[in-house]
C-alpha cells in the first residue's frame, strides 16, 4: 500500500517549522536556516547538491529514508515559492534551480491554475488546484506503489494531518528557539487524529522522532 | 546572584506540561505522568522516595541539579493541589504525604488567604495572595543568597517567563504525545522575551534543554 510520508521536517525546539516573513531572501522564513543544521552536513545532503562526500551517522540514516521508495511529491504553494494570490507570469520555476532534487512529478497545491512545468533530471511541477485529496490521488497515481512525500511546508501537513491521511511522519527537532513563525502542531491533537510516536533517535543536532497512524491490534 | 530557576520540567513532544483533566486521581493530568518516565528511575528521585538506589548518568545529573543550591521552591496553585476556589478547610496538605519531598520554604501562589502549613522534614507552606513579584521577594529572602526553584506548574512557569523573572530553564522533553492539556510555550516568543538556549543534552528517554536569559555580551 501507498503510503503518504512526511520526512526529514524539521522544528525549532518551540515548535515552529518555519520563522516569521517568508520571501524571497529568507525561502524558510527569518531563522529558518537553523532549523536545518542537521541535515546539511549529510551524505545524502551533500550528494543531492552535488558536492562533498558529507557525514554518515543517524542524521544521514534519517536524510536517506526520506528518499527511499519515493514516487512523487505533494508541496503546499509557499514551499515552492514566495509568490502568493494569481501567478504574475511563468518566471518562478522553484527555489531549486534548473534541476530540482525531486526528480519525479512534484504536485504543488494551489488556488491559482498554471501549466505543468518540466525541469532537468525527470521533475515535473503540477499545479493542482482542487484540493488536497485531488493532489493525493494525482501523485498516488503518479507513483505507480510507491510511496508519495508530503514535503511540507506548515500549512500543506496541518491540512494533511487533519485530514488523517499522513500514514508517517518524520520530524526532527533542531535545539533552536525560534520564538515565531509556523507552529506545526499547534492546536492539532495527534493521538486523537490517530497517531502515535513509534521511533525516538536523538543525535547532537537532532531528536529524531516517527509518528505514524495507529494500527488496528488484533487483541484490541 | 540568587536566580529564580526552573528545573526537570517535563513536556510532551507535541509541548505540554501536562495532561487535560487534572483532579486528586490524575495530579498531572490525564496522561501526564508518561512524560516523567525520564525521571522516575533515576537515584536522585528514588531517594527523594526514600526507595532503591536508582540509576546513575545523564538523566540523574540533571534531576541532582534541580536540587543543588536550592534556598526555597515556588508553586502555583495547582501544582500544590486539585482542589479550586476558596479553600472549603485546612484538610489538604499537598499532594506528598507528611514530609514532603522540598525541606524548605514552599511558596503557593493562589488568590484565596490560608495560614501556613507546617510539614515534616523542613517544609513549611507558605500561601501567597499578592502576585508572582511578592512570592519571589518572599521567596529570595527565605532563600538566604541560595536560587529559588519555580516547580510549576504550566500557568505558574507561563507568567514568570512573561515578566523575564526566570534566569534558567531546563526542560525535559519526552518522546510522547499527549494531544491536549497545559501547552507550557505556546504564545511565547521565548527570544524576544531575551532567552536562548544554552545546552542540549538528549538520553533514551528525554531530550533536555537549558534555556537561560541571554547575557550582555562585552562584544555585542
Amino acid at each position: 500500500m501507498s503510503k503518504l510520508r512526511v520526512n526529514c521536517f524539521s522544528l525549532s525546539l518551540d515548535g515552529f517549522g518555519a520563522g516569521a516573513g517568508q520571501d524571497a531572501d529568507n525561502p524558510l522564513g527569518v531563522g529558518g536556516m537553523a532549523l536545518h543544521q542537521w541535515i546539511v552536513p549529510t551524505r545524502t545532503f551533500q550528494k543531492a547538491l552535488g558536492e562533498g562526500e558529507g557525514t554518515t551517522g543517524p542524521d544521514d540514516d534519517f536524510a536517506a529514508r526520506g528518499f527511499e521508495n519515493i514516487g512523487a511529491w505533494i508541496l503546499g504553494r509557499n514551499m515552492f515559492g514566495p509568490v502568493r494570490g494569481g501567478w504574475p507570469d511563468d518566471s518562478w520555476k522553484g527555489w531549486w534551480g534548473k534541476n530540482p532534487p525531486y526528480h519525479k512529478d512534484v504536485f504543488v497545491l494551489t488556488h491559482h491554475a498554471r501549466k505543468p512545468i518540466e525541469m532537468e533530471g525527470g521533475t515535473t511541477f503540477h499545479f493542482v488546484t482542487d484540493g488536497i485529496h485531488s493532489a493525493l490521488n494525482k501523485a498516488r497515481a503518479s507513483a505507480k506503489g510507491q510511496d508519495v512525500r508530503l514535503g511540507g511546508g506548515v500549512n500543506a501537513i496541518r491540512q494533511y494531518l487533519e485530514a488523517g491521511l499522513v500514514d508517517e511522519m518524520h520530524l526532527a527537532v533542531s535545539p533552536d528557539l525560534l520564538g515565531a513563525g509556523e507552529h506545526l502542531l499547534g492546536g492539532l491533537n495527534l493521538p486523537a487524529l490517530g497517531y502515535e510516536r513509534t521511533e525516538y533517535v536523538n543525535t547532537l543536532s537532532a531528536a529524531h522522532y516517527i509518528l505514524a497512524k495507529k494500527r488496528a491490534r488484533p487483541w484490541s
